[in-house]
């Protein structure tokens, strides 16, 4: 890696490309020969104006959202949406159904039960402690909207396909795999990712949401809890979090012109798999974690023969430039998350030290 | 100026001190020596405790807060503040005193009837423009807390000083002139500042609370409504808008290690304040539109002989290196935010300007 960069397997806060890096630092004291920094130039001026609707026009090319669907960013993470989707969507009297996949869906049910609001949890791996993606559910037909986590971080497991709803919308956290790969946009009616993963840096989150599910909201929600607010805005009813914006729209910039779309991106992600999960499947000494047809290509969740040795294997790997290998806080075990801005390079680095590791210690 | 910057007169988000974006530049790609950007590394690492620990350090040090007071940083701006204030503070069969001084107080009332919470508008300056501070209010002795708006960024009002309200806790946006003099923090139950102003970039809002409001929060709030739930988690119950934190940490550093603290700040600001009004004060040509015992040190509202002279005056500046002096789309005319990072240096650059577009003008 260059300037004593290390490779960087974190969560959330991840990696970015560094190019985009680069192109950030680079122009920070002076954007575009304005005189100013990107953090200094007015949210109403024709510079940023620029960069936010250049990031709205990537996402809807690289998405291929049609005019139904708006692209808005809003503050405070998933977990601000959590309780806006059901404040915005689910009226009194009507019912969502959520599917329960671990940690962030949990935290989704709990901010509509919260509010009072009727929920229905039509399916949940908790059983086999979140490690797999429920089959053949049995959605409400009459429901507001089905609510998803299309990857969980913390167990590794991700939705390989979506479910046919029967026309229900779907509105999916995609935090951890927005962008990651092509997709269907007929059957979301929302999508939202904070973008500290596969997008940008902390401090925004994406919002694609379907017209139709705009005109459901109520008029007495506080404006900034309002999507309404957001969409008729440009998402700049008040000022914006510009720098991040303008990070965001440096990553589109890189996945529609450096990568070439979500086909490509889609395909080196599966060869990022197809080469770490090769070598858990034939290895005696790591053993991964989420069952094979639910595993996540984002974030590789595994365990070593004792948890002595994963605390050795987490420290050894720093020691040698790479970084953020130690699972979630709530289950211990290792985690390498292998986002967009992690080339193949990256985790065949991973792998060879595996390797070198299971040599000294197993 | 340096590198071709210009001198920045942005209302928000606005200048910051150069030698603050000189260090996020330097360190962009590899901070301090982690191998990762700022951008890159996880809100639950050392690294990152150290930045949002240091911040509240300082917070704490600048403004003398004792222990009754929490530093949290919430995202969605000082609009956000706007709807989760009577939210928490404010319980049914109770009134709060809100004094209307503009645009922003206008909309702190707006998002508390939204809620069907009871406010009482106990002084307003709407009758001349808000071009004034309303004094000898008579508050509500049994009021939850008198919200107000220490300085008024459109019409260029500030509260010179803080009023006596009887014990009753003060809730003060302060997003346009905070940490720009010392505080007499016994006043007040919560100050918040949206960052883009005086302490950071856009994309954060500093919050400082005092322990007993926050026991007023009902227990039935959205999680990321409820402001226990910063309290309970440094600000990181969620991903924090990290690089945002780390900016205003800076900038906080900026302000005791080379300004010198608040004392000195708020010198800095009276002499530019006695500049830029003297020079208003004894011009036939320049009119300040604000009641001069009412003038904001950090927003200066004029206007021109004409509206055609003003649209004149906003370009040669611009061309003459001086930017943003158009004044709030709302009431038009000129304005120079002359924030916390804008010197001396900036408005006696304005000041010669100014003379030079009379003589050529005039």
């Amino acid at each position: 890696m260059t300037e004593n960069r290390i490779y960087n397997f974190n969560a959330g806060p991840a990696a970015l490309p560094l190019s985009v890096l680069e192109e950030i630092q680079e122009s920070f004291i002076n954007f575009k020969g304005c005189g100013m920094s990107i953090t200094e130039i007015s949210h109403r001026s024709k510079w940023f104006d620029d960069v936010i609707n250049d990031a709205i026009e990537r996402t809807r090319r690289l998405l291929k959202l049609d005019d139904r669907f708006h692209v808005l960013f809003v503050q405070g993470g998933a977990s601000m949406q959590f309780c806006m989707i059901p404040m915005n969507f689910l009226p009194t009297g009507q019912s969502a159904d959520y599917v329960n996949t671990g940690t962030w869906s949990t935290k989704a049910i709990k901010e509509a039960q919260i509010q009072g609001k009727t929920v229905s949890v039509v399916a949940s791996s908790e059983d086999k402690n979140f490690s797999y993606i429920p089959k053949n559910i049995a959605f409400t037909p009459d429901a507001a909207y089905v609510h998803i986590t299309s990857n969980n971080t913390i167990k590794g497991t991700q939705w390989a396909e979506f479910p046919d709803t029967n026309g229900v919308p779907i509105i999916s956290d995609m935090s951890s795999d927005i962008m990651s790969r092509p997709l269907d946009i007929d059957k979301f009616g929302m999508i939202y990712a904070g973008a500290q993963k596969n997008i940008g840096p902390a401090g925004v989150c994406m919002v694609i949401v379907r017209q139709d599910l705009l005109e459901r909201a109520p008029d007495t929600l506080p404006t900034m809890l309002n999507y309404n607010t957001f969409a008729a805005k440009n998402s700049m009813f008040n000022t914006p979090p510009c720098f991040s914006i303008y990070t965001i729209q440096l990553v589109l910039k890189w996945l529609e012109e450096t990568i070439g779309g979500l086909d490509k991106m889609e395909a080196i992600n599966q060869e990022k798999g197809r080469l770490i999960y090769g070598f858990l499947d034939n290895s005696d000494f790591y053993r991964g974690t989420a069952a094979p047809d639910s595993r996540s290509l984002m974030n590789v969740t595994f365990r070593l023969p004792s948890e002595e040795l994963e605390k050795t294997f987490v420290q050894e790997a720093l020691d040698n430039g790479l970084g953020g290998l130690k699972g979630h806080r709530s289950v211990g075990g290792c985690r390498a998350s292998i986002y967009n801005a992690s080339g193949v390079d990256t985790v065949e680095a991973l792998i060879d030290f595996m390797k070198t590791f299971e040599r000294k210690h197993g």
